[in-house]
C-alpha cells in the first residue's frame, strides 16, 4: 500500500480537494477555472488520490454512495451540558447564504476519526481543541440523497452515507477557508424556525437528533 | 434519479453481483470465468449499477472507501438476552474454511437499513425473520483496510467503512448463496480460542465488540 | 440472599404494589383504603418486598433517588423503521386523562431487562412479543424531579432515574391493568400539538427523544 | 423541595458519608467508631440527608436498587483514541489491594451528570478535567448484587444499578481521599491477566466492556 496515506491525518495539500468537495456548495466545480484540477493533481502527486480527479470523483459520485463524517460543534459547561451549538454561515453559488454542520469526505486509508478532526480543524480553525469522541460509532447516521424525498437529507450530487458526532469544542474557533461566519446558538436558538430556515437539506434535522442526543430538550 | 433502486430493497438480479463482493473472498473475482463480467452486466441493465461493471468497481475500490453493512445474528431469549451467536462457514478459494459475520455492500441509492435487510436475506434465507434495529446508527465502526495493521480490520481488496449491527433473528435460519454452513454458538463458544482461529480479517473481533455491547461478559 | 427475587421475573401477587406505584397516578396511595396496605404484605410474604410496605416506600421516595425504567412501545416494518408509537391512556384520580409510555420501578434483585418485560406484560398483556434490545444501555436517562423545573420530568413522589427504551412489539397489546385506553399513532401525530398537550410530567420529552433516536425526522 | 440539593454539584460536607459508602470497601462500617453517625449527621444538618442516616440506608440497601454512577477514566490522543486507562488503587479492609474503577451513589435530588463529575473530583481532585459526556446514556449498565453469581458484578452490600461512562481526562489527576494510588495503564496492560488478577466484583468486566465501547480491541 505504498500510496495509503500515513495515519493520523491528511497532508494539506489535499485541503484544497476537500475545499472543493464541501457539500454545501454543491456548484463550486462549475464554477472552477478549468485548469484547477490539473493543478491540484500537481498538489497531491505523493499522496494517494493523484490519480483520483475531480472528473472521476463526480463520475463515482453517481454509482456508489460516498462515506462522510459530519460533526456537530458545541460548547459544553463542566458536566458535559451542551450549552451552545456551533453553525457555520455558508455563502452559496447562488447568493443565498446558509447554516450548516461541519461536513466532509472521508478519504481513502484515511481513519474516521482522522477524517473528523482534520474537517474540525478545517472549518474551525487549528486551536478549536476538540474532543473528538472515544467511541467510534456515531450517535446517527445521515444518508443523503439527490432525491430530497427519501430520507430527509439532500445532496444533488451524490449519495453519501455520512457518519455524524456530536463533538464538544473547548478553544477558539474561527471559521476558516470558505465559511463566512461561525455563529454559537443556544439549544432554544439553534431549533427555532428563524434559524430552521436559514438550514437546507437537513441540516435543521441533524441539529435537532443532535440535541435529543445529547439529552437537551425543547 | 430515474436509475435510482426503489426504497425498500434490490432486485434480486443484484444477488450474483454481490455474492462476487463478498468481503470473506477477497480472490473470488481472479477465479471468475472471463465472461462472466458481461453476464451480470446483462442481468442487471435495469438498475443503477448498468454502468457499474465489476471492473469499474474493483478501479474504484482503490480510491475511494466502500461503504458496508455487517450484521452479527443473534438468538436471544424473551427478555434480549443473547443466547447464541450466528457465524456463516465458507469456503475459500484457496481451499480453506472460515467463519465470518455477514457482510455487503451498500448499493447507490439503498437505505442503510434496506442493505442490512437485503444482506441477512441473502446470507440466512427468507424467512430468518430479522429484528433490524430501530436505531439507524450501528453498534460499533469497522474500518476495513488492505493494510491489517491499521485498525485490526483487514480487507486485501479494499478500504471498506463497515457500520456494524447487531440483529437478533426470530425464524429459521439457512445458508444460503455461497455460504457452506451456518453454526450457533454460545457467547463463551464463539470467543474461544478454538473458533477464533477459525476467523481471518478482524471477525473474531468484531464478534467481541458486539458481545460486549450486548453486556455478554467473557 | 434468601429473600432475593429468582432471575426471569417477579411473582405476579406484586401486579397489585406495582399498580399502586405507577408514575402517572401520584395521588393513587392517598385514595386507598387503610387496610389495603395490610393486604399487600399478606400478599407477598414470600417474597422480598415483605417488610417494605407502601408506607416504607413512600419515605424512602424523600430520601434516596429510585430506579425506573421506561418503554416506548414502537411498531416497526420489516427493516426496523418506526411506523407507530403506542400510548397508553390512564384515568388520573383527579379526572382528567393524560396519555403516557410503559414506565415502571425495578425491584430489588430484579435484572433491568426483567423488569422492562416484566412492565410491558403488565400494561400491553401477555402476547405482545416485546423486542427487549440486546444492548442493556437505555437510549436515553429520564431524571425525573418533584421539582419540575430541575429536568423537564416531573414526578410529584419522588426522585427517579429512569432506563429508557424503545421496545417493537410484534404481537397483539392490549391494554391491561388500570390503562384506560391504548392507541398507536403514526411518529407524527406522536409530536402533534393535540397529543402532546395530553401528555403530562414529560411524556411528551420522552416520545421525541425516542423518534429521534430512532432517525425519525419530524 | 425545601430539602433538596442544588443543581450543580454537592456540599462538602457529604464527602464524608460517600467515603463511608464506597463500593471497594464493603465493611468500612464495620469498623467507624460508634460515634461517627452522630457527627455526619450533624454535619449535613442542612442537606437533603440529614435524616438519611448510615443505619437507614444500610436498611434500604436491603430493599430497593441504589442508583450509582461508574466512570472509567481514560487518556486520549488528539483524534479520540484511548491511549490510558486510569485506574484506583483501594486498600481493603482485609489488607488486601485492589484495583478498581470511579464508583459512587447519585444523591437524592442530584443529576446524573453532576454525581459524575463529583465522584471523578472526589477520586482524581479538582484539576483532571473530565470530559464528561454531552449524551446522558451510558455506554453500558452495570447491574451489581449481593449474588455474585447474577450479573458478574458483585457488590456484597447492595443490588446496585450503576450507570457506567467513559470519561476521558485531560489535567493532572491525583489520588484523593482513600485511594492508594492510581495508576494508567495501556488497554493491553489493562486485560492482561495480571491486571485482570487484581480487580474484584466485576470491576475487570467493566474495564473490558469500557475498551470494546471505545473500539479498542484486543
Amino acid at each position: 500500500m505504498s500510496n495509503s496515506v500515513t495515519k493520523g491525518g491528511m497532508p494539506k495539500a489535499n485541503s484544497q480537494v476537500e475545499a472543493a468537495e464541501q457539500k454545501s456548495e454543491p456548484n463550486d466545480r462549475a464554477s472552477l477555472p478549468l485548469h484547477w484540477h490539473n493543478e491540484v493533481v500537481t498538489d497531491i502527486t505523493d499522496v494517494q488520490s493523484a490519480w483520483l480527479t475531480a472528473q472521476d470523483l463526480e463520475q463515482i459520485r453517481e454509482r456508489l454512495p460516498i462515506v462522510y463524517v459530519d460533526a456537530i460543534p458545541v460548547r459544553v459547561d463542566d458536566a458535559g451540558r451542551v450549552t451552545k451549538i456551533g453553525l457555520l454561515l455558508r455563502g452559496r453559488p447562488d447568493g443565498s447564504i446558509s447554516r450548516a454542520v461541519i461536513s466532509g469526505r472521508v478519504l481513502y486509508g484515511e481513519r474516521i476519526r482522522d477524517a473528523l478532526l482534520r474537517h474540525i480543524e478545517k472549518d474551525l480553525g487549528g486551536v478549536a481543541l476538540p474532543q473528538i469522541p472515544t467511541n467510534p460509532a456515531p450517535f446517527t447516521v445521515a444518508e443523503y440523497f439527490p432525491d430530497p424525498e427519501v430520507s430527509g437529507f439532500h445532496d444533488p450530487r451524490q449519495h453519501a452515507v455520512s457518519l455524524v458526532y456530536v463533538v464538544p469544542v473547548k478553544g477558539d474557533c474561527a471559521p476558516s477557508q470558505d465559511a463566512l461566519d461561525l455563529v454559537w446558538l443556544t439549544p432554544a436558538e439553534a431549533v427555532s424556525q428563524n434559524v430552521r430556515a436559514e438550514m437546507t437539506g437537513g441540516q435543521d434535522l441533524l441539529v435537532q437528533l443532535a440535541l435529543a442526543h445529547s439529552g437537551v430538550l425543547s
